[in-house]
């Protein structure tokens, strides 16, 4: 097999040359990071699991006609995405305090926002991906306000169709990060959906315990981050039938 | 008790007047009709069915700030509704051909739409209930432009979210209808989702077996209607636990 190019490296994911011009091959690790990298670790089998939450979702998300770079999975730890312009903000979408909102504004985790909230953070590790107003990401040309009003639209839907899917399977879609990225065909431009959709970027409690189906496990030592992941991947039904060594899986091509 | 006053019956429901001004309550019966009463029968425990249904449907939709006119359950077959000033318009959202516009176009049943398509049927039993154009609605004065701006908005949101809801389930929203009301408050206007949402007015598939769970079964003879309704309700975890018997629940107070 031809070696591949390796074109990004980030805490989650490897971006590779894809098989054919504009597509990419997006690789999911075992490696989790909290606090801009300050804390780090492993979760074993999470990048085999996020792979499969992230092409459910991405595929039903598409069914609705939300437009994402998702092109199809390859195998247990990778897929095939289109290539297309990262838009350099993170959009985050909140329904319930939990995390960064909770603490800056002193409210208390688990209270029901008046509304559901959108956030702009600016990606910049070296920055600590500060929180940016919609000024700055149009003053230093991030996006565009046509762009950002896209992204608004998709993202509202995105959070309407991802509560009633996650409330269907007894999960609570407290908050959740959303990446978009621009795609050019001929002479259009479109914003599509990009990056990747799990419990990695999504907070979820169980609607009855209120128990932690996320991230949060690894960042507050919580424990038991595994099992959580591949809870969420049972419920929705694509946990993959594979035994430990299995959810190990290759290394990442290096 | 004191002797309710019936303000209206409908095909599958009762409104009496409520028990403070402003309120109704909506009692669900186990009649079921179709092709504007052409077809009669019942659905022994539909109303019971029902009522929970559409009470989980609503309370969900409200929690995403859909505003609706239920209030809450009072009882096995009724429930606490604003009175509102009902659209004689009924709003169907639809995103896989199936019955009519099968049929009017041709269309094979299944087939997956190119986007989602709202169509506006004038609510009206003399006449059938007519498909309308926007032109119809605004030229006689059934809703005016901002009020289908906001139904619009609203349906689609409603979609988005009832799609996601049942794919959690693993069902399928192929098509559905709602109706709208205006609700005044002191110096306000709202428009506000209205009536019931239940397998009577939603067409839901079995997302495996294409197996129909919704008044399909009725419509077409296919047998088991009591049946789906029930899986419909076990799934979205609002089976009520009771024999038969209960289901059977009182007669409607004539």
């Amino acid at each position: 097999m031809a070696r591949r190019r390796k074109l990004y490296e980030g805490k989650a994911k490897v971006l590779y040359e894809g098989p054919e011009p504009g597509t990419l091959i997006q690789y999911f690790k075992d490696d989790a990071t909290a606090f801009n990298n300050e804390k780090q670790g492993t979760i074993t089998g999470k990048g085999v699991l996020n792979n499969r939450i992230s092409e459910h979702l991405m595929t039903k998300l598409a069914e609705i006609g939300i437009p994402t770079h998702f092109v199809r999975r390859l195998n247990m730890r990778e897929q095939l995405v289109r290539e297309v312009e990262i838009i350099p903000v993170e959009i985050v979408v909140r329904n319930v305090a939990a995390g960064s909102i909770a603490k800056r504004f002193g409210i208390e985790e688990g209270t029901v926002l008046p509304r559901s909230i959108i956030e702009y953070y600016y990606k910049s590790d070296e920055l600590g991906d500060p929180m940016v107003a919609e000024e700055h990401i149009t003053a230093f040309g991030w996006a565009t306000t046509q762009d950002i009003d896209d992204i608004i639209a998709l993202s509202l839907r995105v959070n309407d169709f991802l509560t009633g899917l996650f409330i269907g399977v007894g999960l609570r879609l407290v908050d959740f990060k959303l990446e978009f990225g621009r795609y050019y065909t001929e002479d259009t431009l479109q914003i599509v959906l990009a990056d990747e959709i799990s419990p990695d970027n999504c907070r979820l409690w169980d609607v009855e315990t209120n128990e932690k189906l996320d991230k949060d496990r690894f960042r507050r030592d919580l424990g038991g981050e595994r099992e959580a992941y591949q809870e969420v991947a049972r419920r929705l039904g694509v946990l993959p039938e594979a035994g430990p060594m299995d959810l190990k899986g290759p290394k990442a091509i290096q």
